[in-house]
């Protein structure tokens, strides 16, 4: 399918060559699941990308990286915070609920997916306390957020104070968390743990790799739990060199942030042609717009590909691989609508 | 490391090129998660190999299909029939509880890891009842035995009928499947379906693939909830294409098959030098030898790389990629001794 | 504590004499378990009083007979449409999610805790069908609700009318069933499996038992399960006769009737003080009201105990026990506000 | 059925009339759960009965207070060391794999139901330290043991001992725990926490209750998730005074101690009467001897009532209720096969 056409998700992009050609380079014989030089050495690479000790647990998908974190943070009796449109809530068929042995997610409202202290604590306050009643254990937020916004540090470190003060872990869903650090040019440790962030599910699958995403956790005592509880998942790969391998790539000579800022930049002329129709700013690579029925079947018969999302709405998500060249045709067309 | 080396285990191998040259084949943008055409018609080839319409899971571990598969065929309240030194029970950190919602392993004792319907039966009389008793749901069989014993289509169909009397499902976990295959020349029909086997994790990963394995489901009807599971525990990578198409790959010109001839071919002088010592017939590409802790360390001393057994007894396992020249200098060593 | 003063919950009432001297009755030595007359005595009795072959499985709780009817009726994997009040939602600590194995509580706001075919149906609409999102697989409603209303034999026909177009299996939450057959005088099998039930959750402890609870299957192949299930969960108390007798108690000449006559009576002149501040028809032994913060302190102030609801409301419930004697002095307070 | 002819098991025991007693007069309104007066004093009266401030929590099954302590102590992903024989493994229908969230039974053999140091030691040294391995995380000991002798508190502190060192916690199963003391004449401290117990499940119900077990947990910190994980597995009796009646009289006046006193008496004469034929010491009420077929059924012919254990041996146990002259005519019949 040409890149031209398709804005359904990021998830659809091609892996990125430095990443194959890494993964070529990983094929001679090694150790088996991350006894290889490749998977021993994340702990230091991504320690000095967060400027502190971190503990990185690779896997293969998103989910699995949610909910491995989650299962980490909160008991199988308790609840985790988060946003109504969460993809944990809404896009995982339950992965949280069974990697913690069935914790509840208590959801929130807040415009653009995004989450602040005001939500989370009003929604604690309607949480009875007694053991009847589901006790949070957890914050969870995405940033990027499901609509395209951005947490910026000091929204992060709001929510941080608040967790800290409600005795509550804080898991930040980095789906398209380099498109975050990409918008905002601040540092991955000022938007993690400096404010507050216990565990990252760091993703790289959309963003370039092909199957790889970092559960990066800011406290390296709870590795050992995650990693029994990952093997447990199955999802303790026997080739793991060949998943490090593209964490590897991705960091090198930060290709992740090069690939993000594309993708980034690829939103703008969309954004810019949606005009009044946008429902949320642009601040990543994801455009929310209001299209009716009759102009979104007009767009998707020029052979333009992407998801409704409410009624009367649509998505666009750009990915690395798409130039200006790749995204003006369906700029131009939403503009000519 | 050299391959000369190395006889730990088949998980360390390398890809095979035309797995690698397949994967980068499928490298243009696609449509996700199992969308993808390659995905779409892994059913139809599958139903093709083994002669009946089965539908197919790709997962990239033999652990989260055999979790998956038993999830399938045994409810949380029942028990899964397995021999003691099953993978499932030594190997995979409780997957299968964790999968399955906490059924239980009720484990048989079975000369080389084999298990015949007498043992099997002898422990179901052994099992109450009652609703204080856990019941038996399915058996779970592993063909290559993780001794590197062969069940033959009438071991299984023997086992079979067992569990269509006693009302268990059979699953088996084929690791080394393709070496069992390799070495009967049998269909994989005849030691699967038609000898009453249910689902079969068959595995790629150990035999030339980078992170690929098959659970055939010989009951379509069971494929949603097996794509619900799969989902769940975060197995359903976004760019499932590549996965796809190392199955692709590994199937095309009987690649699976080739390649297990190569691995079986390669345990042959090691067994030949074994001799007295070995503790099992060797079937398929694993060796079982007695070796004392001094002979252990003096074949550690040359460069050989391989696994303790039992005490004063080690595990020798060849891979698809070793030649005889490979493999010749560890023969030598071993008649040596 | 003086049942004159005392409106916070039913299950605050006494144990009825008649079920207590059922228990001493049951008191010579008899086969453990459910393995005694009485307990053996009750898919006959239950059957009878429901005109259909019914399997009854006793429980101590309305938590536990909840939990394990939804862990029949539901997989993990799925969802299972309930309202946002629901007693399963917000006062059992996830009950359900730990006795189904995390399948999720999929909520819809309805007024009075009610719930119609068209909110489900919307419900449903807006849940995704892939294998990303939590399909639906049961329905539970609670008659009479948690705000005192009562579905009447059409409203839970509507709603078996519209789980079996949709695959969806029917439970029903009895804590106060009883009160709600007072209330219509109709049969149990109207409002049960005669409008699509398929399993009810009759609860007797607020009625009058000390702790006995009756699941009640309205398909009786589903006991086996059921009461593995129930003595995994630690639910098979050994000396079982002594909750089968107070069921036996309650039904003995419709005591379990003629009890909820007599809260739902009580619930009258309350209802009556309370005039236009009520919030929802009193149609059983639950009375909400408007009663502001200074309100509800004068009234305590005197004596009487109750539990807030929202914020500027009041929740009173009546027992069994409470005679229009023991009511009136808190319906004159009331009325004097 | 008459005391005089069932030896089955003490669980089919009447209730003492002391704890019916006290149930009746539990029988005035109360608060609901455990926030009654009974309820809320027992923490303290174990604290005085343990010599140490520990928190108990009620239940109603002596399965629900093993499952409950063991899903306290060992995580989803780890082992519990313990007997192949005990009533976790063998009778509980899989308990504490649905309360863990599916941790394994790790068992181990050992004369008469009992465990050593070197037993335990050499369990572990068996278990691979790896993730791919099940982690021991717990050991659980029965004592009484299931085939009825009786750990001394220096037998517990050698297993206390290897507990700590190894790193893990230590719970004791005391369904028949009041019959060690009364056999040992110790203190309940020295048969627990001295010796490095972190929590005993201490059963009532064998032993004169109806329904009444506490888990006593030695670090009282525990107790909130502990009340927490009651409510969610159901167990969370609305009306728990009648619950919390039972313990406090058992334990007034040591009418538990004089119980098991007397359920021990009373297995004396079966023991003399059993001679050469016994395959363990009788140290509390439990009696297994060899019986052949022939003679089992002689005696079932004259209408004495036990269970089979293993092929060609029974299993006789007296209860608190049964007199010499209740036990004496089947002594006889034993003594005269």
């Amino acid at each position: 399918m040409p890149a031209i056409m398709l804005f359904f998700s990021d998830n659809m992009a091609p892996v990125h060559p430095a990443v194959l050609a890494a993964m070529s380079g990983a094929n001679a014989p090694d150790m088996p699941y991350d006894g290889d030089a490749l998977s021993q050495a994340l702990d230091a690479r991504f320690s000095a990308l967060f400027e502190t000790e971190v503990a990185v647990i690779w896997t293969t998908t998103g989910t699995s990286a949610n909910a491995l974190a989650l299962a980490l943070l909160c008991p199988p009796y308790g609840g985790i915070l988060t946003h109504a449109a969460a993809h944990i809530v809404l896009d995982e068929c339950g992965a949280v609920e069974h990697a913690t042995g069935g914790a509840r997610l208590l959801t929130c409202a807040g415009e653009g997916g995004k989450l602040s202290p005001d939500i989370v604590r009003d929604r604690i306050a309607r949480l009875g306390t007694g053991v009847h009643h589901t006790r949070p254990f957890a914050l969870s937020i995405t940033n990027v957020t499901e609509y395209g916004l951005v947490y910026r540090p000091d929204d992060v470190a709001a929510l941080g104070d608040l967790c800290r003060a409600q005795g509550l872990a804080l898991h930040v869903d980095g789906a398209r968390f380099a498109n975050a650090i990409a918008r905002l040019g601040c540092s991955p440790a000022d938007l993690t743990w400096r404010a507050g962030v216990d565990a990252l599910s760091l993703g790289f699958t959309k963003n370039g790799a092909m199957n790889a995403e970092a559960l990066v956790l800011f406290d390296p005592a709870r590795a050992d739990e995650a990693r029994r509880r990952r093997k447990r998942a199955g999802h303790l790969l026997s080739k793991g060199r060949f998943v490090a391998a593209q964490l590897h790539a991705m960091l090198e000579g930060d290709l992740w942030l090069a690939n993000a800022r594309a993708a980034n930049a690829a939103a703008e002329p969309l954004a810019g042609a949606a005009g009044a129709r946008l429902l949320h700013p642009v601040e990543a690579n994801e455009v929310f717009l209001r299209l009716s029925p009759a102009e979104a079947a007009a767009l998707r018969a020029q052979g333009f590909g992407f998801h409704d999302a409410e009624p009367g709405t649509a998505r666009l998500v750009t990915g690395w691989h798409q130039s200006a060249a790749d995204v003006m045709p369906f700029a131009a067309a939403i503009a000519a609508l």
